[in-house]
This record gives structure tokens, C-alpha cells and sequence, in this order.
């Protein structure tokens, strides 16, 4: 097969690959029904985290199971399933405990941006829905597999609660879709934090009821300014660099909580800053795992859009202008059809 | 009147200050039933966060009211009182909240190691009991307007519940005293992190089952043994210091709680160190008059001695004493009678 393998920063080519194939008993192997390109592809994409090494590319993927290995039983061949990036057994005390992404036996899942993927795991990490989904679902049914995961926790971490006031940090498809996640939480007030016009239109589409377009010192006295002064409830940090993080932890209100979902680059915290802002912090690499079920049915009762992140479809052998397309924010997100 | 007052490092006078008098009509004079040194006093007799002038110390007090200004309603003269170290207007949203520390009025009280006090925002900071207490009361009750509410709150913050296993970073009063929080919120397991003798053995006594002497890498790894290799579901960050931090922060399980309460010192989190730790981080400065109703009512009716972290009393025109004890590690706490 070919796939997508990124060998520097901006050269992604599609390639030929190893067809996958059961190594252990517990994997499967899954042909995609679409994929697609995460923000977090665009940082090796520019360079950071990049391992010098050609690496094969994409974690988001849902379809239809090709074969399982002999140990696996709650998935079976035919099922379209929706899996997670981080695969887990599902059993560990740390999966008990909801924070699958955290598993004792975790391992990253790469390389989705492919026609065929291995799934290790596949009993803790795969969820099957009831029915083969209509077409139209599949773009919503492949969001869950990480962004829309993702926007839940970070509104859960946040401890979202009916009424409340809520900011949220970055309008990337993480961003947008934890506005949505909000807004299904019942949150009165939604500020979505964003200087792009076509974003806030989605924003306000998922639900925003208020667009703050300033940043830094300015977007926090703007927070503070919508917010007689205290601060929202809430806060989602959907980005990942020092100012997101701190624009997050600044507009929240004393006793307030900040729910991080954006991956870490170059962020330093200080205790003082921490301590005086008395709030809750949570976060870290969303269990997917944990919302599927309950997303899934979102999806299916027509609840939930998620997929509408995805303002370009390409043929999964264009998927180098997929990267193009959101490096340079033309695009929100990529889905990728084999 | 004579009272403490810190000129440089190490040296701590006793000497004349002006009386304390009504300078607002929310303000109440109060006649110290006793006094002590705070752990955090110690930072500034070391040397830290020391501005240069001669400073008034102390900020735990209990006495007897004896003038109220005159927007004064809740407390009046002949009263025993206690009252948090933030005077708050305890109306504002953020003490409605429950975070009058960081009240929008709030006001650091200073000067308290001296026999007669000033404290702002009578009506929201002081609360009284409801006869004078016997004198054996008097530690456990000056105890509750910090160091105990600083324990109570690191225990709150890091979620702590029946039955769960906790740890305690720090054999300072307020670790020790966060040792008490645990045991009277139910926890199933308690684990002192203390490596003095005398302080193990008060821990004990305040319900701690396990104690570990070592720090650092091997300090998180006896936790770990102790855990089955998780870490614990709570953990109280009673020091300030980046190593005691960081200990904490390493010793708990993905999606644990951490509660911390020591005043930081240099610390500085890495956003990826937070992040695939997977835990919950809250603490502060303690929001003590949150929880002074609950706090004496469980030591008028016996239920808990926090005054017994006091192992030295002194006259308080011994207070230079009292300091040198307690940076030599002589003492934990000591108490000042006037």
C-alpha cells in the first residue's frame, strides 16, 4: 500500500509502505473509511518534535474491520469501529479510572494516513458501532477518533457546568469543537477567543455567544470586561504555547477551572502565577476512549456535527496539500479519503 | 505596645509600635489571646522576599474584641474571635465562591505577633465563638487561622474522599496538619512524607498508616511501591519548593489530585511534565475563613487537637526564640502568649 510519510519539515509524500499485518494476537487490522490531518501534524510538520527520521504520519482513523488477531473478541471482522490515537487495554487501573490515554500498556497508534492500519489493543482501544454508518456520518464518526474527544475533555477537565460562563483558547478544530462540547454541556455564556472570520462563523454555528478577537493582556481585560470584572467559570486551552496557556489561566475567575487540551511546546508555568490565580488545572492527552459510547450516540441521534471541522476533503493521495492547506490556514481541517 | 518586628535576616526585634486604633469603620481592635510563627515567616528570616524595611510580623491571631468600628455589625467588644490571615468583605463573587483569600477587598493582616491587633473587614474576616473558650482551647483555635485551614484546604483541593490513599509532601505544621484534614475526611491510607523523628511521630498520632523518609526520585518510587506501581489518588504539597513539587506532582496517579498549599519559591512547571502526568492541580493561598464555621465546631466538641503541632510556647516577648527554634528545626511551631 501507500501511505503518508513526512521526511522533513513541509515535505510529506504519499509512498509505498508495508501492507500492515497482525504482529500480536490482540491487534486488528482496520480498512479506513476516511482519515484525516490533526493540528498536532503541523508541528513536526515545522519542524518541532521532529525525530530526524522518516516517520509514517495520521492517528485519526475509523472503518471497517479487515482481521483480528486470535485474542481479540469484542470487535469482529465487518464491524466499523472508531478507535482512539493512544491504544489501551481498557483494564489497567489507570483505563478504570477513565484516563485510557494514560494506560499502563499504552501505545501511540501511527501511521493512519493510509488505506489499511494495525490497531493494537483492539479489544481495549476499538469501539464498534451498531450499524455499517451512512456515508454522511462517516466525517462526524471520524472526528471523535481525537479532535472532538479532545474539545470534550478539555470541557470536561474545565468542569463545564449548565449556565455557566465559558472562554475557550484557540479556534482550531480542537477549539471550535470544544465550543460545541460546551454548548452540549448547557454553558449559558460561550466566548470563543479568535481573529479569523471563517472560524467564528463555525464558532457561532457550534454555538459561541460571544467572539473576543483581542489577545494576550488585551483578550484577558476582555474576558474580565465581559465578565464584570471576576473572570469566566471556565476556561479550554486548546493551543499549547505559553501565551494560549497564560491567556487561559488569566481569565479565569478565582476558583475557576482551566481544562488544557493543547500539546505543550515550550511551556514554562511559575508557581507564584499557579498559586495566586487559585485555580483548578486539568488535563493532558484526551482518553478518547472514555467519550466514545457517549459521542457515538451523539453522532448517531443527529446531536452532535462534529465533522463540519472539515472544510477540505481531498483524496488521501492528495494528502500533502492537505498539510498545505492548514499550515497556511486555509483550511480548518483535512479529511482524507482512501 | 511592644511588638515583633523583623529588621533583616535573623533578626527579629521585640520593641515599641504604635497601638492599633479604628482607621476605618469596618476595622475591630482585638486583644490576643495568643499567637505564633508561621512557617512562612521563616522565608523572609531567611532572607527571602525580605523588602528591606522593618517589618511588623505575625498574621495568626485569636482574642478578645475590644472596640468595632462603626459599619462593624457581626462582632462586638467582649467577643472571642478568630479570623484568616486575608481580611475579606467575604459578599464579594470570589469570596462567594469560596475564595476569600482572594477576595476583591482582600488584605494581608500583619503585625499580629504583638498583644493588641488591627483587623480590616471585621464583619467578613472574624468569626465568632459562641462563649469564650477555656484556656486549653486556645492553641487549638489559634491553629485554625492558618496553618490548620491551609492542611484542610490542601485536603479539600486534592479531592480528598473516604477510603482513597493519600500522601503528604512536607512535616511542616501544615503537612502535618494536612495529616489531620486526611484522617478526619476519611481516607483510607495515609502516607507522611517526613524523614524527623519527632515529626513522624506526631504524623502518627494525626492518623498517618505509612511514613516515608526518602525524597526526590526515591521518594516517588516508595510511593509507588506502596501503590502498586499508580501512585496516589491524593496528594498534598505542603513546602513551596520546585523539589517538593515536583514530588508531589510525580508520587500521583493520572487523574489524581494534587492540593497545594505551599508558598512557591522558585518553582517553574513544565507544561509537558504537567500535561502526560494526567493529574488535577488546585491549591493557593487556604481560603481559611471558608472554613473556620466547620473548624470550630470540630474542636469545641474535641474532635480534632490541631494545637498540638505547638511543641514551644513562649512569652511573646521571647518571639526572636521562637524564630531561631523553628529555622533550626528545634521546634515545629511555637506559640506566643502575650
Amino acid at each position: 500500500m501507500r501511505g503518508a510519510v513526512l521526511y522533513a519539515p513541509g515535505d510529506v509524500r504519499f509512498e509505498k509502505r508495508d501492507d500492515p499485518t497482525i504482529i500480536k494476537p490482540t491487534d486488528a487490522i482496520i480498512r479506513m473509511s476516511a482519515t484525516c490531518v490533526c493540528g498536532s501534524d503541523l508541528w513536526p510538520y515545522r519542524g518541532f518534535n521532529s525525530g530526524g527520521e522518516p516517520t509514517p504520519m495520521g492517528h485519526e482513523y475509523c472503518g471497517i474491520v479487515e482481521e483480528v488477531g486470535r485474542a481479540v473478541s469484542s470487535v469482529k471482522r465487518g464491524q466499523f469501529v472508531i478507535g482512539s490515537f493512544f491504544a489501551s487495554d481498557n483494564t489497567c487501573p489507570n483505563c478504570q479510572a477513565g484516563y485510557q490515554s494514560g494506560c499502563q500498556h499504552a501505545e501511540f497508534v501511527g501511521g493512519a494516513q493510509a488505506p489499511v492500519l494495525r490497531v493494537p489493543l483492539a479489544d481495549g482501544t476499538l469501539v464498534a458501532t451498531a450499524e455499517i454508518p451512512p456515508d454522511d456520518l462517516i466525517p462526524n464518526l471520524l472526528a471523535l477518533s481525537d479532535v472532538m474527544g479532545a474539545g470534550w475533555f478539555a470541557a470536561e477537565a474545565a468542569n463545564v457546568k449548565p449556565g455557566k460562563t465559558v472562554a475557550v483558547v484557540g479556534d482550531g478544530a480542537v477549539g471550535l469543537l470544544g465550543v460545541l462540547s460546551v454548548r452540549q454541556m448547557g454553558a449559558g455564556r460561550i466566548i470563543a477567543m479568535s481573529r479569523h472570520e471563517s472560524r467564528q462563523k463555525l464558532a457561532r454555528e457550534f454555538g459561541a455567544t460571544d467572539i473576543v478577537t483581542e489577545r494576550g493582556d488585551e483578550g484577558v481585560a476582555r474576558i474580565r470586561e465581559l465578565t464584570d470584572g471576576i473572570g469566566a467559570d471556565s476556561v479550554l486551552e486548546c493551543v499549547g504555547t505559553q501565551e494560549s496557556m497564560m491567556q487561559a489561566i488569566r481569565s479565569t475567575r478565582k476558583g475557576g477551572y482551566v481544562g488544557y487540551v493543547g500539546v505543550p511546546h515550550g511551556v514554562e508555568l511559575k508557581g507564584e502565577d499557579l498559586f495566586y490565580a487559585h485555580l483548578h488545572l486539568h488535563g493532558g492527552p484526551a482518553p478518547v476512549r472514555r467519550f466514545l459510547p457517549e459521542l457515538i450516540d451523539l453522532v448517531w441521534k443527529g446531536k452532535i456535527n462534529p465533522g463540519k471541522v472539515f472544510d477540505l476533503t481531498l483524496p488521501l493521495d492528495h494528502v500533502a496539500e492537505g498539510y498545505r492547506a492548514m499550515d497556511e490556514r486555509r483550511a480548518i481541517k483535512t479529511l482524507l479519503r482512501p
